[in-house]
């Protein structure tokens, strides 16, 4: 049983937080392409960043501000332009940003921090950006969150948006994230970025050691094709403003406060997996009887990655065949006569051996799973990515809420791990393919 | 210059060689499914196998019979049935294949190799087997190479063959070798099969260290889809009848066995990787500048198996964002800003920055590759796979030898490394989904 509940607002949900998200003209298409998040006072911050040795400017601007000074005011998010392989050019545009906003906003630029998402090797539109920031800056508001996150998404099919609230002491404290994910119809977008907000007053070196475990445990445990970015940022503030005690150290309260934060980066790296490009459904592995939970999660990665399975379920295959070989090639030591396989209720594989089954009910549950978390077929043509509305966000959840259950059991030992992806299916090569030069 | 001729022959072009494949009705297809290679004399013989956890029955037998013993005087493969997850039954089943074949050939079962491939979970048909061992025996040829390279093949669309000679001495010597791929139109087939004969004598560490280092440079550096098998297979028997002096240490005599070596087993992987599920053309991706072999290799494969690289090549965009995006996520450190990028002969990315160039003329030295090594229209219904005629070996080796070339600079060290792999099309997901149940 959670300890928390859901609660509407997203990044502007925890107190203290404002947003907003505007159409500046760096996207062609002319949809909002700039977005602010705001907190009232000085947060504490922390960021997990591609392991890319090809990094966007944004990414080495992140990494040093927050080498520097782990607290923010500020994040500019900007879509269109990826601002990565621009050189010494691509750096400059990115200081010129930060103090830009910074005068905008009257406080340091070194308490801004950056994201671009875009076309690989093409600089952030520098005059769109500056006749755009004094209106984003103005358009700042408690009830900005859905308009942050309508601007931070490319070819996204729906944005992506969750808050939770538990208490801590007596008090409400919220967790709210916004995240962009992979639906690549233009060339070279870059992948994922996700921004977090919190009201809870927690120290520095805390908050980054939770940020990076909630990531292994999020963004880290899913895959579309396996394509990490130049671009992928996850940044997460914490302001204090829930005025509850600081947590500085372990123990029930800081494991309450991580779960929680776990429990929002999960719900938004399942839905960019389920919107990954030409996806028809989110798969979710379940790995158990592992060493650790590491080798769990390895194990889940790589099925989940796994191309022929992931066209297996497009085809509504149940070929436990290769969910055992890809489990096998993990790279983690188990015993064959261990393997234990499960899809969906169907238990295929037990000791290392093929049970029968039924293939048809099997087929058929792929096939239901995939058809209950599809889009309405006037979905696109009714909404644009401007109108999030409230039918938007449940149709969002119905698709991150039913995913297919792939659960392998691979010995005894204590260790459990999941890992998210989506099926392969032609629209994948159709999207990824036909750009026409 | 190549030290060595290419020659005709396959396994049976070294001495002291027969081979044999025949239908013995392990297929349902009822095309060719039983082959063996024969050595007149007892070879040394050196093995590497899947790494995967999930292993069948043969790689099993074949790993222990090694480390007993590292010489033998056959190999048996089947198609049709992996023999993979079926227990002890498997084991059973590996066991008794081994000790029929030893009796029609009057040898002991330890000096026997044994290979499967076909559908995860299904036991080989052990009937068909008993009656097809004593015809597969009747049927050895010093000319059978073509029907064991034949009856090997699962899907693949075209036989995968090569021989090579050279020097040694004044006497020369010889490698050959065939091999199976991975066009999976069947679920859960097991991916790839390479069988090399040599007749130098060589002492058998040597051996086994040419072989491994083969590999490496080859059928460890191609990817279809990144999915390892269950059966994967690479066996190479040695067996002195070319009755030059016996090579025991690295020189200049085993350097040139090795390099030839390495040149047959390149042949065979890049033969498996063109013919990858749907694929249109072969995709050689070279990597220049990096610290060593090792890291450059790791660049190539990443690059090689990047989704987004793959389905860009079929689509016949010349998209480096993606090939510098999978540069960058290979797990190798170099500096972006030297980095430089070139498809064919379009220079695209220098000193990690973007170069301007012909996209539409870079777009059509795609589309030549590919129309280059494309099969013939009428390919698969004038020829089956019984018809291993000269003009089907005349296009399996353009379809080989014409790969798209993507080099791929990162700095200024010596090591260097190629990796080769395939483009992602709509009929890859065509062929793995559409399994019906």
């Amino acid at each position: 049983m959670a300890d928390w509940q859901e609660i509407t607002g997203g990044v502007t949900a925890p107190r203290g937080y404002q947003a907003s998200g505007i159409t500046a003209g760096l996207k062609p298409s002319g949809l909002p392409d700039l977005a602010l998040i705001w907190s009232d006072v000085e947060a504490i911050a922390a960021g997990v960043f591609t392991t890319s040795q090809v990094k966007a400017a944004c990414v080495d601007y992140c990494r040093q501000r927050l080498q520097a000074k782990h607290g923010a005011r500020a994040i500019l998010c900007n879509a269109g332009q990826a601002n990565a392989a621009t050189g010494d050019q691509g750096v400059q545009d990115a200081q010129e940003s930060a103090e830009l906003l910074a005068r905008e906003l009257h406080i340091s630029p070194g308490s801004i921090l950056l994201a671009s998402t875009g076309v690989i090797g093409q600089r952030i539109k520098m005059d769109a950006l500056r006749n755009g920031i004094p209106k984003l800056v103005a358009a700042l508001s408690e009830t900005g969150s859905d308009a942050a996150a309508g601007a931070i998404i490319t070819t996204d099919l729906v944005p992506k948006s969750i808050a939770l609230e538990t208490t801590i002491g007596d008090r409400p404290v919220r967790i709210g994230g916004i995240a962009k994910g992979s639906g690549m119809i233009h060339p070279n977008m870059a992948t994922m970025l996700a921004f977090v907000t919190c009201d809870a007053a927690v120290s520095t070196a805390l908050w980054q050691q939770m940020l990076a475990r909630a990531a292994n445990r999020s963004f880290n445990s899913i895959t579309v094709d396996g394509d990490t970015s130049t671009n992928d940022s996850l940044i997460a503030l914490a302001n204090g403003q829930s005025r509850t005690p600081a947590i500085t150290e372990m123990g029930a309260e800081a494991e309450k406060l991580e779960a929680m934060l776990t429990a929002v980066c999960q719900h938004l790296a399942k839905a960019i997996a389920r919107d990954g490009e030409g996806a028809t459904c989110l798969i979710e592995v379940q790995v158990t009887g592992a060493h650790d939970e590491l080798s769990a999660r390895q194990i889940a990665k790589t099925i989940a990655g796994s191309s022929l399975v992931k066209s297996a379920i497009f085809g509504r295959d149940p070929n436990w065949g290769r969910i055992a070989a890809a489990a096998g090639r993990a790279g983690v030591h188990f015993e064959q006569e261990n393997l234990q396989i499960k899809l969906g209720n169907f238990l295929m594989l037990e000791n290392g051996q093929p049970l029968s089954f039924d293939r048809a009910a099997a087929s058929a549950y792929l096939r239901q799973v995939a058809a209950e978390s599809s889009l309405p077929k006037d979905f696109m043509a009714t909404n644009n990515s401007n109108d999030l509305s409230v039918d938007r966000s449940t149709i969002a959840a119905q698709r991150v809420d039913n995913p297919v259950i792939i659960a392998v059991s691979v010995g005894n030992g204590y260790g459990s791990g999941k890992a998210w992806g989506c099926d392969l299916s032609y629209d994948y090569v159709k999207i990824n393919a036909e750009y026409t030069t």
